[in-house]
């Protein structure tokens, strides 16, 4: 083995430790989130002029970036002598938490909105053993009867509004700045709930503080057009996009985000659709499958670039936040090839081929 | 940052550069495949008093153990000037074929079975950009044609007889050894086509002739009842299993597996898919979301509990070779549970969950 590296990274809580709420009495869970790769983007680099590089965060152990909160969340549950966690949530936050939970040896409760989920999406929550409860009602209204319940039953809620969440998430920043042994120039990154920006400036900000770094990245976050609530400045009462994750119309770190936009020199804009779908491809022609909402980040470069916002030669990071397993049929309802039938001979499937070698 | 571990996991071709295939020509090609969890099974370790930890090939970055021999092989068909790699896969190899393809620069192409695959099961082929023909005709044929069609074209063939597959494997247990700071006292891993339980143990060999560790693990591997063709000794025409990852009639690396297991005072056995089907559970309460197939190693260690064949305090890593991801309907069609209906009141989702926590 070469090159100082060795197998076994023991997740975030242990490595970023001096960094983390941990005591003595934190249990040391993990299921060795963190460390997702650092990906560099040949074919987008080229076409920018610049260095581009991808965070996969799908790399996690549940697939997205919500395993670095909760994995703190839910340790600090558990050393506050809770025994069932609770959230609403309807994608990644749940199969976060339900694994967590299950690797702390602690119940989960999930509360989503009946009918308007399918149960397929929460395969994973279901699996890890989460119980799960539909109510007649909303999404808010299953997040309010969630706050309203979670203390007269002892149990620790791990929706975000948990102050645990966005302190794990930082380690994203830490990462990034460790890898390259500096900062990026500019951070692009999805916004929907706004948490994961405002978490990855206080990581960057915390490592100038400690003068890991000599300067911080501009942040560029980005909304999807149809949620675009930060942008319109208002909130939206029904937002649409097809990048599920970030489908939100009344952000809840909306105040946080548009302070490490503004404090970074950079901005919250949005994107289209159409532009998520074509960055969803380019993605996956540099190897990596992400999750729709995910792509926001890579379409948000090129929509500055295309305005002349992006510097030659500089280096960026685009923050990739879950796996594109989460939503396969996104990709096929976007794939424009039909698979090509032939008869099953050598012959004929040569002549199908031949044009391309 | 503390431990001496960094973040920035550079992929197996340079970390295990000196026990590969890599000349000054070989390309650097990464999607930081390798440094996979391992991941310490608690709950399972006090119930079968040994230490058992699951090495999860899930979090590779297709989300299959196939990442791993797919980077070296498609690196070295690079290097030879090839341009288009090809394969017959309905699975987890088509995923990693084509996502290392377009890592590389290169077109990938994928036959498969007219009719007998959901196009959805082909959704990470799809998006990566893969060239899909479905050809009238089965699995057998597919490879066939793969077979006689490569050379005339120019192609590289990358399914399993291309012999850099298993080279590249090897570094799943390189991995082990440098996490445990010694090799396990046994290694538990499903078998399907057998190339892995075979790369495995040339890994743990070549290891030890290195004298990097003092002795080599027993082996044992296990196929699912319906499709055990090694266990029975003879082909099966129609394997059936759910764990469809391992659904395999007659595997290409048959004298191998069974060479690795005889070799290392180890068994190929078989089990249930009741037995899968358990062992899939109780992963997901370890925290860890497999796909059916790697619960197969999980079910063979509980069955040589059972049988007396585990000792006391002894060191097991069973292999869990996918993510769960990649086939959600498993965990949907084995869950237990309806979900909780009631109404959206705080009151009702109080009584609801009253006797939880």
């Amino acid at each position: 083995m070469e090159h100082g590296v060795r197998p076994g990274w023991p997740g975030i809580l242990e490595v970023y430790r001096s960094f983390l709420p941990i005591t003595e009495g934190t249990p040391r869970l993990t299921l060795h989130e963190g460390n997702t790769p650092l990906v560099y983007a040949d074919k987008l680099s080229e076409r920018l002029e610049c260095h581009v590089y991808l965070k996969f965060e799908g790399a996690n152990p549940t697939g997205s970036f919500k395993d670095r909160g909760m994995v703190v969340a839910v340790a600090k549950a558990k050393e506050a002598g809770k025994r069932v966690v609770i959230c609403a949530s309807t994608g990644n936050t749940s199969a976060s938490a339900a694994a967590y939970a299950a690797r702390a040896g602690l119940e989960a409760v999930i509360l989503i909105p009946h009918g308007y989920v399918a149960l397929g999406k929460l395969a994973q929550a279901v699996q890890y053993g989460a119980r799960i409860v539909a109510i007649r009602g909303n999404f808010d209204q299953a997040l309010a009867i969630v706050r309203e319940v979670a203390d007269p039953l002892g149990m620790e809620v791990v929706n975000s509004i948990n102050p645990y969440r966005l302190m794990g998430q930082q380690t994203a920043a830490f990462e990034i700045c460790d890898a390259l042994g500096r900062a990026p120039d500019a951070l692009y990154i999805p916004v929907g709930n706004a948490g994961n920006i405002s978490a990855y400036w206080m990581g960057f900000t915390r490592y100038y503080e400690e003068k890991r770094i000599d300067a911080r990245p501009k942040m560029f976050g980005f909304e999807a057009e149809g949620a675009a609530a930060i942008v319109r400045g208002e909130p939206i009462a029904h937002p649409e996009t097809f990048a599920t994750a970030i489908r939100i119309g009344n952000p809840a770190s909306w105040d946080k985000a548009v302070r490490a936009a503004q404090e970074s020199g950079g901005a919250i804009d949005c994107v289209t659709d159409e532009a998520i779908a074509e960055a969803y491809r380019l993605i996956a022609q540099e190897g990596v499958f992400a999750e729709p909402a995910s792509a926001a980040s890579v379409a948000g470069l090129l929509k500055r670039h295309r305005e002349g916002g992006v510097t030659r030669g500089e280096t960026v990071v685009c923050v990739l936040t879950g796996n594109g397993l989460k939503d396969p049929d996104s990709a096929m309802r976007l794939a424009s090839q039909e698979a090509l039938v032939v008869d099953g001979d050598p012959d004929a499937v040569r002549r199908a081929l031949g044009g391309l070698s």
